[in-house]
């Protein structure tokens, strides 16, 4: 099997206009950024606010383990698949960040003969909107310090300043800073830091905003600090938000580009899953609906955090009603859930799998917590054996009363994903759900999160000292318990603890911090520890990147 | 008269690849970003590199003042001209940074009826070329953190990292902060800062480079620090060039936009005009000169800092021969340079006037050595005389011994250019240039620096303490002898004192500091304040900057 750079590089793409054609959109719609990348200029679309909505489908998988999944790969798959069986379909995804990618691990846009391209434009600067991204963010910043330094009108409490600024880049060195030294011409001296860029609340609000009034309006609520008697500071406080605004005006547009099939995907904003909600856009995700009778999306982590937030952040706020979801789950971390060591995965188990069926089945119930109807893709190994394959098939029928349907995409493309396909279409087709966001919105913040920890993680409870009881107060006080909560923890448990796999029960979830979203508009409750700027490993792969004789680019996947 | 941006909002333009066609580009070679922005590959133009070059004129000015000269719309307007008379023509300029805007200034892309467009993307993020390039410098600045945070196998002196970071802001906050803390987890903490973009090597190298080998190559060349024992180290030593080259790869190809009446213009790469040369990529330049038979380019600041290091860096290393220079004044700035205030240039002073004269004079002069044909551009303003204007051109004639052409471009756009368009056209014509740079690369750097000063700056010497004196042997020694001096220091005089206008003479030039660029492949002298990290006024224009009700931009220019 070729690599993944291989496999694309040898791929005929065809001219963005054409893939923009079969989804129904103009030329004159399109904004192209080289030869086979649009941003997408939705008004320039005729009839397109009355057009009707396709049918949303989620890809969420069981808690991520070493082993792999393959949900992104899966939901380019079933795109592909869908695409196939004559269904008109689009795939709408995160944009990659760029910092990682010169790190660990490689890019971000599927795998095998299941990926979006042009995969090294879309890993690279793609059409820039991380990078409007970070210079919005980091105006924000530099104004608030602007502002302290010209006489603080504001009266900000200096020691309080939330707003962090942020780099799309793994570097360690800028998590802690003390900024404005040197002197009194480069302002106060202050305790500062770094994010990476796919943890800015600017991409949080960037991806749940419906258009560019609402964005505004969103990066206006943005709470950067506090005056020293606790009266809350906001961007729009600054007067930074119209120049926001601007920065971001193109890159709000959805960019669309194509799988190695041709399907049209979106590629559209990308915030963390963990201190934010981890989902592509609203407004490529309702474009996508507006231009296909299925679409595909993607949530990030596992089912109880990514579609846990998919549902009652995403689709609460913006009316979305999904109407099937995907768990994709593999043979092998099926039996890691089990109990099994990564570098036992090779042989067949069917006890460590059933083991590890726990996982899925907690999984799946969830889903239909909230009405939405699920079905199992497995992901297929070379190393899966016929026998692990229909004991999860038979255990899903009898045990979850959903089909498990074994998919090939990596290896075949949509040809590997057609049965699933056909069975998606026909769950979605049957009107079964019939979504509903887990919690109310009048529901008291704490109760939320209980509410989360329990019905989703099955814990026992929350733990949550005084202090944070009286945080938690001061937010319903300050008029945010509206808000859905987000909750960041481990992925890859159901508990706070990333080495309990499986589906454990009854433990307690520590609550460590509460962080107030206001422009997104959820509250994070921080339960674990979470890294929003990460560190380059001791032998970067930026080492091994590099331009080919050929000109080609070697390395970065 | 409309201001800049009514008059860029009601232009019709044309589509890219119209544009394209003129400077006989065919679409195969055009990589669009929107409708009216392309990059150009080059390599899909067939015959390129055999095609001859068209003439190479530059634009420079007289030492600025706060009356303003126009440069940036003498260069668009002339390009007008030349396409009215029939000449094809094409533009090279420099891209404007994002991070001003949101401060005390404006746009970058000339103004009233002489302006390139679309004027907001390019003043906005355009096609990212500046993001690729804060990001290279950062993954450089990433890596040797990391270097050092996993054990540091170099021998890095951690207290002499030559390394800043940047970000395309003013954000005077980051000019100087200790990274690192946080624990040990975080790395070893140390003094480092920020600068903009612009003054990034990166850009100058960006700009220097003759294709894509030799900014990787370029680029390894950084020297990015020392080892205890004085050893210099470089990027290529942290392995960093392959994966900065790959951020770079597209940025790369030089950008095609327009001015207001259609004349092609490539608008490509920044650098600062002080601590670097501060004109447009070599790329974009010699791109230009294969597809016009006349390419009008602009440099940054007077003649003095502009032109200089146009010929002595840009030229020399990237073997140009330009074929005349436009020398650009103003009435009321020669008064300035006369004696008068700002608020008495409204009245005709001929006195004033001629005395200002001595800084135009100089210039011109010092353009000639350089074997350099120049011309006089006035840019006319609507309280200058004709006394006044008649005074200017008997005067170059009588005692220059050039012609000085009024130009009317800001109100007529290239009907008011029309006659310095003809006599620009055949000065290049005469073939009277004979390019050379002002010393020759074998001579020591300091010898340089000396004669840069006097022959250019009229000083009396150079004022270097025994610590420069061993910097200047430390770098003959290292091998770094034979690169070019640019020299930062006020652009407001040939002196070092910005408040000295005219033509001081005899003055005593005060070296401060020597930096080296290896990769861009000079030594700076910095002679004077220079700051590489703007701050924000007390009321910065990104507190005005908004979308109107319409949609469209407001208060950016």
């Amino acid at each position: 099997m070729p690599t993944d750079i291989e496999i694309a590089r040898v791929a005929t793409l065809q001219p963005i206009a054409t893939i923009a054609a079969k989804a129904g959109i103009p030329s004159e719609a399109l904004n192209p950024y080289g030869k086979y990348i649009a941003k997408i200029d939705t008004q320039a679309i005729p009839g397109f606010e009355a057009k009707p909505d396709g049918k949303l489908i989620l890809v969420t998988a069981i808690s991520p383990t070493p082993a792999g999944e393959g949900k992104t790969t899966t939901t380019v798959g079933l795109g592909d698949g869908l695409s196939r069986i004559g269904k008109r379909a689009t795939i709408a995804l995160r944009e990659p960040s760029l910092g990682p990618s010169f790190g660990m691990k490689g890019g971000a846009a599927g795998g095998g003969y299941a990926q979006v391209v042009p995969m090294e434009q879309i890993n690279l600067h793609f059409t820039g909107d991380f990078h409007a991204i970070t210079s919005a963010h980091n105006l924000l910043a530099a104004m608030i310090d602007n502002h302290v330094y010209w006489g603080n009108g504001l009266g900000l409490d200096t020691r309080h300043i939330a707003w962090r600024r942020v780099m799309d880049m793994n570097d360690r060195a800028l998590r802690s800073i003390v900024s404005s030294l040197g002197g009194a011409s480069n302002g106060f001296p202050r305790e500062d830091g770094f994010d990476i860029t796919v943890a800015s609340e600017v991409m949080a609000i960037f991806c749940l905003a419906r258009d560019a009034a609402d964005l505004e309006a969103r990066l206006g609520r943005i709470v950067i600090g506090r005056t020293r008697d606790k009266r809350l500071v906001t961007a729009a406080d600054i007067k930074a938000t119209g120049a926001m605004s601007v920065l971001l005006k193109d890159a709000l547009m959805p960019n669309l580009v194509q799988t190695l099939e041709g399907t049209p995907a979106f590629v559209h904003g990308g915030p963390f899953a963990n201190i934010a909600h981890g989902c592509n856009s609203v407004i490529a995700t309702k474009a996508a609906l507006k231009l296909a009778d299925y679409v595909v999306t993607e949530a990030g982590f596992g089912a109880d955090l990514g579609a846990e937030k998919f549902f009652d952040i995403k689709c609460r706020k913006a009316g979305l009603k999904p109407a099937a979801a995907v768990v994709v789950a593999t043979v092998r971390a099926l039996k890691m859930h089990g109990g099994l060591a990564k570098d036992a995965l090779g042989r067949e188990d069917l006890k460590a799998l059933e083991a590890g069926l726990s996982n899925l089945t907690r999984h799946v119930n969830n889903l239909r917590k909230f009405g939405v109807p699920p079905i199992v893709a497995i992901n297929n190994f070379t190393s899966d054996t016929a026998a692990e394959h229909e004991l999860i098939r038979n255990y899903c029928r009898n045990h979850l009363g959903v089909e498990a349907v074994i998919c090939r995409h990596w290896a075949e493309g949509g040809a590997g994903t057609e049965e699933l396909a056909r069975k998606v279409a026909a769950l979605a087709d049957e009107g079964e759900a019939d979504f509903a966001p887990l919690y109310p919105d009048a529901m008291p913040l704490r109760q939320k999160l209980e509410t989360i920890a329990r019905e989703i993680y099955g814990a026992g409870g929350v733990a949550i000292d005084a202090k944070l009881q009286a945080r938690f107060a001061e937010l319903e006080d300050a008029g945010f318990g509206d808000l859905p909560v987000c909750v960041a923890k481990t992925q890859y448990s159901f508990s706070a603890d990333p080495t309990l796999r499986g589906a454990p029960s009854g433990h307690t979830v520590p609550l460590r911090e509460l962080r107030l979203s206001a422009g997104a508009g959820f509250v994070v409750a921080i339960c674990g520890d979470i890294m929003t700027m990460p560190g380059l490993p001791r032998e970067p792969a930026a080492e091994r990147i590099h331009i080919d004789t050929q000109g080609r680019i070697e390395g970065l996947f």
